[in-house]
């Protein structure tokens, strides 16, 4: 094992857990350590937060100008940057990052609007450092295999895409609360245009594209902020074409009292179908044209390099969250090391989820005609 | 008990399923007995079909005419005709038996066409016998029991409806085979204008509008024919809005390979969810906003009125179509005799079901904007 | 079809009902029509039992010997007598329908005691009238396929059996209260010497042998009376060595809260495993050697002659208790008009059932030593 | 934060998945890195290990002594060892680390005798380090909800525990072919008296223990060589009575095909029962007297404290096996830095562990008659 990639990370201040799961899955299996950060737009916070995950003062900032100017001096400075901040901030840091020398993992969505999207294509190209996104989900083991499957013609020609994504914890307006984390998502000055469209219905709609290879052509949307007074959609359903012909169903709702992180997908094909719950990560279901059904559970024999390469437990021993999210990061650091990691999603899954959303949006807004995806 | 009330049978002859399925789930609960009818346009080969249900040769009719004529005028006539054909023929059936003065238990869609089936009201209303559909699936006792709770109030108000029903079976163009079943259901002339719509999206719609109580107001779709050749849609997305405000997706599918016959729904409101689903009809979870997620199973203690008279088994003894079928069955008797059955799928339900097809084809095929579901 | 058999019912009076569940599951395929019974001890309670299965007054009687004789008498009598009356009844019962020359169709465990069983023995042979015990859950077409891939060799060799059969439903003492149900099981007097062996662990037992095609050759057993005050055994463990040498563990148990029915097995072979749970019926789980799991669902395509014959509807379709049920009314009406049976459970299996009985509770008050099954 | 704790590992070498597992497990939280370690008996294969971590030669020794002797010279150097090797050698590396001032974080079984074991007691004492124990699959946060349930009576008292570890990798001789793993716990002189009873059935054992609060005071047992030509037990089935009277079951096999790592537990009582599995760990059930079940997932609202400290990611979002490890990893840094951890496995629970397999060993032999636990 070589020396470990050094990380700077954006976020994650006392209160935010993602930034934590960053730290986690970024350091888990060992090719990669947290050495420096800005915690918060608030110095005092930002020092208070650094603290937290054991780093000294010095290697602690008060802004990601700071950061950078002082990193990129340092012989054992941060080679990347981790974005883990509200929506809105996130061209900035990745711009300033970038501009630096560095290279960005950036949480999605990508920015908080599909002008800065692609704004931050013009940065990323010019300044050539590896770019990633946390899609976090395409990280899983089986989700990878799906994909695999789908591309060998397992289940031959894709019909039919259903994708969803329910949650319930924003059934009630807990934007109205103390709720740090409900705040800034119902925040259009925050969160961009779209509510669960932009926070979970990316989610959705990448992995829609990523397992199938498919991309999203036109669509029709009906989104709506079903609970009182809420500014941002909190349910959405999109309609989808893809290229090819493939028709598709997109659901994502934040009101779905009981769900909880309910991603999952079921292809369809001419030849069969394959069924996956993130909430149940480690199981994929085959279906055959034969009227045969398969129960594929990570770490089974015969799987596809994608799905082994992602897997370190032997099968019955659940992977699941953090697990998935450390495959991405082992894949970033892939590409750090001068690698290749084609299932790294990067800047072109981020700008297609930006015009998913802004899409999306417009289209129901238009009362739900198709409306065409690309300009 | 009373004396068995007296059932003719038009369709389910040699080869038809559904034939058989209404003599069980008639007799089931020993007040129904079939006593005649008429099994194919085909006289021979409704004797041979009629022979095969044990009924005596003077029992069995060339025609629903014939049936209707005869049977009237025995003292131990049929009470009831049971309407198991293909759908172009449901009308003209009904309508003879109604005026000879036959209550009528009809498969659904209840006519193929929404002119038909308003013409058919005007015959109910003026003939004043009893009129049943046979919208099964909302016989279950959990599908019931969801009704019940959500009429209580037990999930707050309705937000968002859920309802699917995939199937699989014609995911390849089976009606240029020799299949009986794919052949007239694919084919417009018998089937009406609508493919899955009619044959399985009708059943979701119903059971939408039985579990929650409200009524569906507009809705916009999209339906495809899938599989190459195909005349009539085999996969359905149908966007919903209901009476005060509730937001839904109906989705209907016979090309999802490995699908059998998954009906199912979620209904979310402001207090609480409930998830059903048909292939597993003796669970029913209800999830609450305080967090608790409760698996309620048929028999449990303290279910609902409706849910205790529609089972016959103490829990943990499966209860399935058959028995969801015979609940309707046995309310027929109760109307049939007299009483009243507030659960019983009845003409308005069969009227609803039939705008909702032609609706939903209009929709799609105006590009999936908005239509008002009233005239 | 022929006409239909004709059956007489011993039990199933007010309150009772496995009575009902029989007239159902023997009526279900029109091949058999109850006509005739003796519903309770007592004349009153009989005549009102009788009249509540719409029988005339004339046809209900006040014991077995008053109905055999008449209903021999008969030109229409009937050809059987269903047997569901508390254990200790059975044998009387049985013994005068043989005698009389009727045929009998007997609830399990098949008498109260192994003496019992043995008597009963000269009477079937000496008759020679059909004898089915209902064994229901081997009526269940995934059951019944499970025998048929064990026997093609589909899993190899077994090696290990684990059947269960957990309920909750004396976790208290419910026998001290007015539960006519409890009152019976529970008590020595009119259940034999087994309590929750007797009642659903011979079902397990018989479910073990049936799927296996091996007998049990020794046991050793672990039986408790859990619940303060109660006579007989509410918890049983028993270790099982079958011939040819695999081993066994089966568990019986009706203190087990929030059980219902739970029937299961497992069969583990050298080439793969099946498992399968009767609250789940329409599912058979098949896990093979070199890792591939396989979910077979009743009517899926390609499954053994026995498990085709046993299935009515359509896959997705649930098919239940009462189905499995009137598979064997069906098997039992074949055996009255001639035919055979094969998978029909008879006196054999009523025979071993009862020495399992007597065997696992005498290995148990020996202390869970092995003894030999056979004398 | 304070600084970080000194890992060093023995064993987890080349090929061994264990090792890899203990140092993501350990550094999870950011509490503690591994530093140094012992990673063959094979001073080039230690060296290769080693580095294959990260480390500097100069922190990879070629025995435990050399470990031991050169780490507690160093300022910087070890504070604990983990051991992760095969079972033979766990009490002399535990002795040499304690006796030479060091913790210990010892893999289950904790010796490969009850003979070492009770030696090792008398080291633990003496030297008064922390010693823990890797009972995994402890640390799942609804395992120790489930203890927490049942210490505050919420089922009731205890009357039946069920607790199975099914797995399938050894259903065929795979220690005759290379296979590092199988090979040495099939060989007797590296794994003990116990086959699969050691190596997985004492995980089921201290489960059941753990998650009631009883200790089991007598045994019978029935373990058997499966597969021809293996030396140790691969299937076991042993009866248990507790402490207070509760009767318990435990199977831990290795020949059930399909199996993966099933460990699962039901508890019992008089008042409702708990159900988990950890193959889907973020599930809990809880059946209540009442009729009532429910699903309690990780993270849901509610749950006990031990629950919630040892959870780090919102509901939804799977942990599984590395976290649950890291739980204990966790717990063990608290011990080290001065705090307690009441829910660590240690020396009691591997002294106990060691005296079931001799225990269940001696019983099986003897006919599986009743053996007390305790001498």
């Amino acid at each position: 094992m070589t020396k470990k990639l050094k990380m700077a990370l954006a976020g994650g201040g006392p209160g935010a857990f993602i930034g934590a799961v960053h730290r986690i899955a970024a350091e888990l299996d060992g090719e990669i350590e947290l050495v420096s950060g800005v915690f918060s737009s608030d110095p005092e916070r930002s020092l208070q937060g650094g603290r937290g995950y054991g780093l000294s003062d010095e290697r602690i900032y008060p802004s990601i100008e700071a950061l950078v100017k002082a990193e990129t001096a340092r012989p054992d400075g941060a080679e990347f940057v981790t974005i883990a901040t509200p929506n809105h901030t996130h061209f900035s840091i990745a711009k300033t990052a970038l501009e630096g020398g560095l290279a960005v993992m950036s949480d999605k969505p990508m920015t908080a609007t599909l002008a800065e999207a692609e704004a931050l294509g013009e940065v990323v190209d010019r300044c050539g450092r590896p770019f990633g996104l946390t899609y976090t989900y395409t990280g899983y083991p089986l989700a990878r295999h799906a994909k695999a499957l789908i591309a060998e013609g397992e289940i031959g020609e894709v019909r039919k895409v259903f994708v969803e994504y329910p949650q319930g914890w924003l059934a009630t307006p807990l934007e109205q609360t103390t709720s740090k984390q409900a705040g800034w998502r119902a925040d259009p000055a925050r969160s961009g245009p779209g509510g669960a469209i932009s926070d979970i219905g990316v989610h959705a709609f990448n992995m829609a594209e990523f397992v199938t290879g498919l991309e999203v052509e036109r669509l029709a949307a009906d989104l709506a902020a079903i609970v009182p007074g809420r500014k941002l959609d909190d349910d959405c359903t999109v309609l989808l074409r893809f290229s090819g012909g493939a028709r598709g169903v997109l659901m994502a709702s934040q009101i779905e009292i009981g769900a909880l992180n309910g991603l999952a997908f079921k292809i369809h094909g001419s030849k069969g179908a394959l069924h996956w719950r993130q909430e149940e990560p480690n199981k994929l279901w085959l279906h055959r044209l034969d009227g045969r059904t398969e129960l594929i559970r990570t770490a089974d024999p015969g799987l596809s390099p994608a799905a082994v390469l992602s897997t370190r437990l032997p099968g019955g021993h659940p992977e699941g969250y953090l697990e998935a999210f450390a495959n991405l990061y082992r894949d970033f650091a892939a590409v750090l090391r001068g690698g290749t990691a084609p299932l790294l999603p990067g800047f072109k899954a981020g700008l297609r989820s930006m015009r998913f959303i802004e899409t999306a949006v417009f289209a129901s807004r238009s009362g739900a005609g198709w409306v065409d995806f690309n300009p």
